[in-house]
């Protein structure tokens, strides 16, 4: 039962104290799991979806990704960041980190949007202020690299405008780019920040091999090792990726309790490698589920992320019994949770929790028999065996179909959206 | 246009001859593809959905899988078929090999239910005079093992009686089992009979590490060499798996055109490990694609393993360039044609072949927008996302519904099935 979009009761309702209820749901025939947590997702990267793939890490970046943001208008970044919560809602996920929303892309409109769908969101921006190791700022997309204080300005501005905002639905959080990106002392600004408005950080680290070698050349410490220093590792830290951590660095995450965003996908489709999940959270660290880009992904469906988190840690550690089903759904719900500093509030379906639930219709034919729903959702579900949607007791999907997002609209615009990117860039499809 | 169940012309029709069409299906806003091809499936294994995960291999098999199978009746094989095909119509699959057909399962009534549902078939019929490697005869289910001359005089008479019915769509074949399955004998006799009848092989091989050291020690080759001296490689011979075979074997495997069924849910799964694709395609090799069988992927979705295919090889050869989406495509469409030795009947849309088509429907959120359609069906899309299919010229499944099959008769039959079995094997769900 759910009351002003809290959970008041859970189970067979043995009484709802003589009232009647607005609205019951029948959950006849379905699971009814936690709204899934995308601890990792890029809003502005629905747009180009399919238009870089099977490339090099570096013609992935230089030649599709950047020159196409490079020619991003506001109401493209709308339409992406709308395509891409259309894609997340229908799929199951309620929550979500969205990373790398930059000015450009129109911060307002894109946190507008998020506003008026009604998901749970923590909104990050991006800031860099030096072109990462391997690449000129003249091939990047302007506005992309600022001025150190220009971009603790910035996302302070963005910060005291919308953290909070819709019940405290949208938040804003900062997101350092990955090593490289970001000068020392704009690191430590941005831990004084996360501090000072009382916010998150997340950022890349460990994604790639380079990342290692340029952390040891530079500063004569692996990529967390630098981040410790800098005053980043934490709670209050979520950290995509960390594929290529030595045993230390492992140890150093769970000992400080920082959260990962384990991005399987996206780390396999971009070869940046296998991360040690089981070996984190056996570590202490607490690791949550995120699909990442539509360029690298190319989807943004929790429910698929869930399987192929589940069976790469098996074939790398040659032990079926590696990262079982209900684990990964922990780490798709609860985890995420928590890596969102919102564990106490949603992640699991508990008396006193916001009602953000996702049924599943359990009916179909790739979901026959079942003993075990849990092994059902997590390796024989996809998204679209969403049926409805829950978001702080909102319905937001019924029947498979999203009722704050205009779905013809939104496909059709992301569309045009996208051959607008490529006429003005010059590329070829 | 299709005309007596083939392809008569590709594109936008310039003309009819005056004629009109029976049925005009429209494929607007839809991808046309050849037909999926599953070239390794166990067709008795989706009653076992989700019954049998996280387990250890030997556990998996002698704890959960055999004592289930060991109370199959007739009708639960049926049944269990019936799953399976309408799982595989409903994500594009218009073909497949399945394996490990067993009397006591029902042959006959398999047969009829696959020749009624209207699918390209093989149906190879698992033999083995030993109980492998490992595993004790009086654990298996009863009639797994048979007398050696007993393997082959039931196989020749379902040959006899099964081969080509229904215009060829149905076809049966030998399934010798994995190494150890067989004696050496029975191996050569199985060449012998293929040879004799006209049909074709398919095994299990090299899935495992254990298969390299049984091998070795008892006949001091690799698993690949063994086959090669028995007789059994060649293009007319479907191998599952291929996950441990060494340099020279990769070599041998392409020298010999021998056919390859990649299956990498079941790999990863299982830990049994990341097989080397794209070297067995470069050395020659002809690599489909297959989903296994429920307890090991858990999915009949030859859609969603397609993805799966192209990103674990990246993650292996840490080259985001290997195992591109088109390659992927081709492995689960014409290489799977090839390894059924049909490839000049389907696995292609060409004038003259058989119309094995499946329309995707590209206006869903997940698949927008668009510049590589490829791209987007094998990295984006999933089985859901099929709206028709046909099969010989004949409409299989139409907006996404089976037509051959009554799809709440057999999922309201597959859960009781599956309830029948645990209760008679006396395990617990």
């Amino acid at each position: 039962m759910v009351e002003d979009g809290a959970i008041t009761q859970v189970g067979r309702p043995a009484h709802a104290g003589g009232r009647k209820a607005d609205l019951v749901i029948s959950a006849k025939g379905m699971a009814v799991i936690p709204g899934l947590v995308d601890t990792h997702i890029h809003l502005a990267q629905s747009l180009l979806r399919g238009s870089a793939d099977d490339l090099s890490l570096v013609d992935w970046l230089t030649r599709r990704v950047w020159p196409l943001q490079a020619v991003f208008t506001k109401e493209d970044g709308r339409v992406s960041a709308e395509l891409s919560m259309l894609e997340m809602l229908k799929s199951g996920t309620t929550s979500f980190v969205g990373v790398d929303v930059v000015s450009r892309y129109g911060f307002d409109g894109i946190a507008r949007a998020v506003a008026s769908t009604g998901m749970r969101a923590a909104l990050a921006k991006t800031i860099m202020d030096s072109p990462g190791y391997g690449t000129k700022s003249s091939i990047m997309p302007e506005g992309l690299v600022e001025d150190k204080d220009e971009c603790i300005r910035e996302a302070k501005s963005m910060i005291r405008k919308w953290n909070g905002v819709k019940g405290g639905l949208v938040r804003t959080w900062v997101a350092p780019r990955s090593l490289g990106g970001c000068s020392k002392e704009l690191y430590s600004d941005v831990a004084d920040l996360a501090r000072e408005e009382r916010t998150r950080v997340t950022m890349h680290l460990a994604e790639v091999r380079e990342d290692v070698t340029y952390a040891k050349k530079n500063f004569g410490l692996t990529p967390f090792g630098f981040i410790e220093k800098v005053g980043l590792s934490g709670p209050g830290s979520l950290f995509a990726h960390m594929v290529w951590l030595d045993d230390r660095d492992v140890r150093r995450v769970g000992k400080t309790k920082s959260n990962v965003a384990h991005c399987p996908s996206s780390n396999l489709k971009l070869a940046s490698g296998i991360p040690k999940v089981p070996e984190l959270m056996e570590a202490g660290a607490n690791v949550g589920l995120g699909c990442d880009g539509a360029p690298c992904n190319n989807s943004y469906d929790m429910v698929r992320e869930m399987k192929l988190a589940a069976v790469i840690q098996k074939a790398r550690l040659l032990d079926p019994r590696a990262m079982p089903a209900a684990d990964v759904l922990r780490m798709a719900t609860l985890n995420g949770a928590r890596a969102m500093g919102m564990e106490s509030q949603v992640g699991s379906i508990e008396v006193g929790k916001r009602a953000d639930l996702v049924l599943i219709d359990l009916k179909k034919p790739h979901l026959v028999p079942f003993t075990d729903i849990i092994s059902n959702i997590v390796y024989s579900a996809m998204g679209s065996d969403v049926d409805t949607v829950l978001v702080d007791g909102k319905v937001l999907v019924r029947g498979g179909e999203a009722l704050t997002l205009d779905e013809g609209r939104i496909v059709s615009e992301a569309q045009k959206s996208q051959d607008g990117l490529f006429a003005r860039s010059g590329l070829r499809a």
